[in-house]
């Protein structure tokens, strides 16, 4: 065996930096995913961390279909994957297909913030997953219009992310090499000096 | 005196559900704002946390101008609040303005997760902030045109939220009546079966 799971997640935690939520430096995106179901007590709490997140005039447009193994919803989702994803990411119990109301509700138009608010309350899934040992995998590699097709999904809602979610298992279950290599891989981020600016282009004072 | 910041805060904190992270629960979008200026160490940690959110294709394709109170760019940003947060977000000591690159860098692509991301690492800064005792409040009600211009950001970056940022204070300081109410109002959200399915428009067993 190469590495086990635990020694992965060791390898994958960001470089801790003192006073950061531990969940931000534990959350990663993992492939390799055990045959553990999800308790729904604990599927409950991680909704529930994602419908606290901010909103634009509290619209709240994100709505979440949950494919649990074995049921119609999880096959649909498993059908809508496509290329690098189809090696690994049906394995995990739980897929998730997270999608936005595009206009208001107060009045019909158009939300400009509808997948940036998307965005906002499934990353709150992935940090609350990742406090409670479990970890999570956006995917934007899956067939759209099959998954609108499969799951009925009504055209005024803009469809986000497909998400895995399960507890890790060791990366040799993944079978392939170049999978394991991925698994194991460190995670790379681009320094705070490229994203931090003063003024375009200019690194604040407090990233240099 | 109506109530302190302390008690605002309080009383602004969801209903706690165990094993939930508490940042989430203390996280809100408070309007009255202290001169208290923010360290430079804090607001770096603040952007650390920001810089591990996922991305489609570890993209990152979020930036972010940062204007401490007296600055050029925080004048360009209070230059370009309008409506209703004119009369509060001003008076933040720090104004943030969150952009997203539309291509990919690798290929030139359009990047449909743009903003979704963007979204993402934004919502960590709020959640490092609350969990560092500061407050956050991201508008849409701004003018973009105006930021762009006065901020030289470049066409290839979408604008996202400005995000105001500092300590609370109590709310009396808002001065006018319809403020202070909005300070003080509890915070509503969706029930988790309005926004989480089994099949579509059917609420998962778990939230039921």
């Amino acid at each position: 065996m190469t590495l086990t799971a635990h020694e992965v997640d060791e390898l994958k935690a960001a470089p801790a930096v003192d006073g950061i939520l531990p969940a931000v430096h534990r959350r990663w995106s993992a492939q390799a995913y055990s045959d553990r179901a999800v308790d729904e007590g604990i599927l409950r709490k991680l909704f529930e961390a994602a419908r606290w997140a901010p909103s634009s005039n509290n619209e709240q447009p994100w709505r979440f279909l949950v494919g649990l193994r074995g049921t119609a919803t999880h096959d649909a989702l498993m059908k809508s994957l496509k290329g690098f994803n189809l090696a690994w990411a049906p394995k995990a119990p739980v897929l998730i297909l997270g999608v936005a109301l595009k206009n208001f509700s107060s009045n019909g138009k158009p939300n400009g913030y509808a997948l940036y608010d998307l965005g906002a309350a499934t990353v709150l899934i992935a940090l609350q997953a990742a406090e409670m040992g479990l970890n999570t995998h956006q995917m934007g590699g899956f067939e759209k219009k099959t998954a609108r097709e499969l799951l009925d999904v009504p055209e005024e809602y803009e469809l986000g992310s497909l998400m895995a979610l399960g507890y890790q298992t060791d990366p040799d279950e993944l079978g392939s090499e170049q999978l394991i290599a991925q698994e194991v891989a460190p995670r790379t981020r681009k320094p705070l000096n490229e994203l931090v600016f003063s003024a375009w282009g200019e690194p604040a004072t407090f990233v240099k």
